[in-house]
């Protein structure tokens, strides 16, 4: 059986990354709902992480995303974090929000749209010199809506070509995370659309890339966790984007959706050792809170998160490989489905009184009035959005 | 064998509705793509209406969404449409753009929302009656995002007395044409998510309330078809949302991604007598051109929609029968597979030549230097979009 | 909060059908792998199904499925089952597996086939009169493998008329409950592939038809439980095929694939009043173990139902009333996790030694060794299987 | 504009190979329907074969299935294909139809039956040796229904393992054709599920490892045609088996549900070399034909390709090359849609004349009463299906 001593520090060391661009403003084509008290600029978004940090103890680290976060001075941004207890985390690209980006952006038929793009690609590298970021996260929008609309194995020509020339430049301690995705905005094909195509550029890469999973980026049925277990044993999972979905790209609230996909994905992940820091696997948050309040919704996510691994380290490994190994299937369903069963408040509310937080971090944030007070705070100027 | 002047003659009495908003801007939540010459207002529209009727002859009609094509006058809109051969069509309600349908419209848990949203409807058979318009088009964004959010039942219970309401004010000659869909923009719970929803509503209204198809609005695999056939039999086929779709909502043009479900489709609604104008079946394009030109992409749906209708006029009714009824797959594959197999483009080249028109109606809109007149014309205001 | 004394009670009067054929052999069209110690007669079937009512106690019902199941007297075999503790349930037909079902049975173009498949369903009403089954369970495989195979709309004539005749020839105590299928056997159209479908048959036959909810026969992405509360809204449930799946109608046990889908129909069951006896709510299973044990097997689904059930029942209704009300998402969404996350195992370990029976089911018949002697006894003869 | 001679060269020149046990009797979990006349050992099935290799002119290659067509003269067996102008094609192995195989074969936690699963797979290279084959077809069912049930990483070193023994088998010029597939017969995971494992074990078994392409392997909604392109780039694309589906492996013929998709997929294969006979791609057939008759359903499949093909073949690559260039959607899209909507059944009826074939392939065959003449002829014995 698991020790729980064990187990709790684990789950002391977990560190869930959450996005920028999550604090802000989002929605679907049909309309973006504005939330009071939404931040305005990148120090504000960083603010609201702290407080998820601050009740959570685990979400020390922000992805930006440019040129949504771009300031002046990346340092002061930094220094705004570390103040905060924060550091900055994964870049995150955007090659789909200029007027030249209709066709595409690196597998755009036109070159000089490419350079654009490239420059981009090299500019975020440049900020993560700044900044002090280990993670390129490429998510790229590029594809097609109509059969016939572009060459598609022309287009992964001038792909390969772009990511060569962005991965020359990366450092020694910095990455490529190649994320793919089934569609949207794409309609017919996605340039990056499966594992697949992200683990055969990475491979030509070389090790400085490697694939993340956004788990609301698949196909109907697809089996999230078998892909993270051999992403793991090739050595080119780099991380995740989690978020939930129940039809395509919902970006809901990580385990939201489907709480025994998100355990069955960290079983894979223990199994794998990918929860240990030296495997370097980001865990990341990427999700849109529509309708929700934000903040509370992103410290939501990242409970579910740890609840999903705090679940995922109860399995009990000894027993599960003997079961697997008479070939009892009931038994060996069984001790996954006696750890997912468990609940694991008691445990992560104990956690987290040991480390001197509140047991609820939801409850702790809305007790605090901090929301009403910003609410208050924020009034004038434009509040931040996947468009700034 | 069918009779050709027949076909042709069919073909030359139906009836595509389009839409106000397929002349706008439109794109998805990543970013809507301006594009030169677009209309400013619902009179622009109408004009660039107007091109793809005098160019196809058979889209004299054009669907309205309250509130983007909002008029002070809509005797003056009317005679505009007229003056160009038009006559406006079915008015398509909003009730999901106003940030109080944050939660919701016509389902909303708040008795004042819902009552904004029945105004907005009420107002809507208004401007029918100010238009001559017959067909309330009715979508509702309406749903939840995450488990327990709300009351499925008693949503349902808010939504039948809404429609009840909006029922009791049509006119004789007017009708509820009902909506579904799958999913987008909620994302757990949608409250009409697909026809057996929005079938059981139009029972319980009376006569005078059908189901629209909209064919992007379906789970995976579902056979659109079936449910045509079913609707048709049952009297409830109100009309169609043609637009073509890969993956969710896609609102590619009709017929581009799946050219034989559309033939199909039209396979049925020929067998159930749903041609016949009698039958009162709205064939009504409802479609996003994201990354191609306008104008000559609604021409194309249009003309994507003539070619499956003609391959359906083409199947040999009497030879279907009869390998249907000796049981032989094969020969009633083969029966309905040779029509599709046709080429019919040479048969709507005549038909529009007996008709005066240019055998290639695309290719005539872009050699008359419209498109580049337009956009040297409307220079300066704000474009329409699904804001406006 | 839920009073744990209501709770109990209802899950202790909780019943749990379970079907004949899950006890027999099954498998896929690539095989069938054969296990030691299955039943060879129906007889042999009530034993097994007695072991799983005897070590949960929710589970005295057991449906026959004609002719897997048919016997020269009926009489014998309720005695049989009732000696056991057991009565017969639903009587199952079947119209697929005779040679004169290729293109069909009830929706056969060939008079001469409705005829003979109505003619079993008659008889299946006989059945029900002997052995006082009152549910008349209907699941067609009807449907066609290519477009223009057949007639749809006609087919449709063809299921109403048949249905039409079946329908009145039941009992004033009997009932049909019409079963909906996505698609297998059939891979084009398939007659009733969905609730709308059944819906639209059962209320034109009148208030003893329902339609019956199989929760692995849906299109990818359909929210199960939105169709469960409509169809109890609408008072046209008649009951549950439990079973799930990870990609098509896999027929894994229930709640195995997706615990939280099980809770969430349960909550709506409970949310419509469809767990009191009086709502006629048949909650049966319907699975293959293809590779798992098959007695273990039942038992574990009968617990995953039980336990999706119990929490369920610990939903506290009224804070999620007050978080509904208040248009707070995120709080409704917790009230219903907070049941979910919930560990219900002891209360269910409990509940049963209350009722003197072991508080670990699955482990009490493993160790009682009645797997190894039925195993030991049933040697010879033939092992039954869908087939038999 | 392309050039009909060479247009015609190229359909003259292309070979689809066919599945020796499409013309066996197959079904469904449900029921399989005998059908008179089917084959009733390999030598028959190699008559039904030359048929349609004697009526299309392209289809001189079948594929055999080990055991289904172990016969003790290897010999004997390629001098009756010889005989009938056919030679012997892809071996495909089965390690999912014996009792050992419950939970897998070359990935089962025993080593023993690992060993007999190699040990197969080893007999199958043996009989290429025998038979010249060149194609060692690998489809593995392997995988686990449960979660929990087994090791996901720990079953792909014992794929990869497996596989190596195999791999250093072969001969110079044999080839290892790793196929994958979503689901069925396993429900939770399969050990291959998608192109981009079965493409990542042949990057390391070595060259002479390639990837197969079954139409129906994928989940809803994946853009085959992209995977074409890629795995063509990557030079390792081995061949298709083709068939279609609306559902799920609904093992259709090919061409028959997405006509469309199979044209595009034709399309991907010609832009990208892989219709040149020096590409070495293997364009094979694998379908059901479970409720339509076996000989004339081959035929129409073999010509659905044909069609598809000859479209693709019309394709304008130059006018193409240029809209793409100039980021013209609608002409690039349009080029290609000129093609599919092109009527090429004249110019395949043209060539079969050219080649002292009947026009009608399906027609001939009915018209020689070879059916009813094989119908007669083979009475007694036991029809071939999936379990001989």
């Amino acid at each position: 059986m698991p020790d729980i001593a064990a187990v709790k520090a684990a789950l002391a060391a977990q560190r869930i990354e959450t996005p920028s661009w999550g604090y802000g403003n989002s929605g679907t084509r049909f309309k973006v709902f504005a939330q009071p008290g939404v931040p305005r600029d990148p120090y504000e978004k960083l603010d609201d992480a702290a407080e998820v940090h601050a009740r959570t103890g685990v979400a020390p680290k922000v992805s930006l995303h440019i040129p949504w976060d771009r300031v002046d001075d990346y340092a002061a941004l930094a220094a705004h974090a570390k103040e905060r207890g924060l550091e900055l985390g994964a870049i995150n690209s955007n090659t789909f929000q200029d007027d030249d980006y209709r066709l595409g952006s690196v597998c755009h038929p036109d070159p000089k749209v490419r350079r654009k793009a490239v420059d981009h690609l090299l500019e975020c590298v440049d900020i993560m010199d700044a900044t002090g970021s280990t993670d390129l996260k490429l998510w790229f929008a590029d594809g097609t809506n109509y059969p016939g609309q572009d060459d598609i194995a022309g287009r992964q020509e001038r792909l390969a070509e772009s990511l060569a020339e962005v991965y020359a430049r990366l450092g020694d301690d910095q990455r490529i995370l190649l994320e793919y995705k089934l569609f949207e905005p794409a309609f017919y094909t996605t340039d990056v659309p499966d594992w697949g195509t992200a683990y055969a550029h990475c491979l030509k890469l070389g090790p400085k890339a490697q694939v993340v999973v956004d788990t609301g980026h698949h196909a109907p049925g697809t089996n999230i966790e078998f892909i993270v277990a051999l992403l793991l044993r090739e050595g080119r999972l780099g991380g995740f984007d989690f978020n939930s979905r129940f039809y395509a790209d919902d970006d809901l609230m990580a385990g939201a959706a489907d709480p025994f996909q998100l355990f069955r994905i960290m079983h894979e992940v223990i199994a794998g050792g990918g929860l240990d820091a030296a495997a370097g696997i980001s865990f990341m948050l990427d999700q849109c809170h529509n309708v929700e309040a934000k903040v509370p919704a992103v410290i939501r996510s990242v409970m579910n998160v740890q609840e999903a691994t705090a679940k995922a380290l109860l399995v009990d490994a000894d027993a599960l490989a003997a079961a697997r190994r008479s070939g009892d299937v009931l038994a060996a369903n069984a001790v996954l489905m006696d750890a997912y069963a468990t609940d694991v408040r008691p445990l992560l509310r104990e956690l987290r009184e040991e480390q001197g937080l509140d047991p609820d971090p939801v409850a702790a944030t809305l007790r605090s009035g901090r929301l009403e007070r910003v609410a208050a705070e924020r009034v004038g100027g434009a509040q931040a959005g996947w468009g700034a």
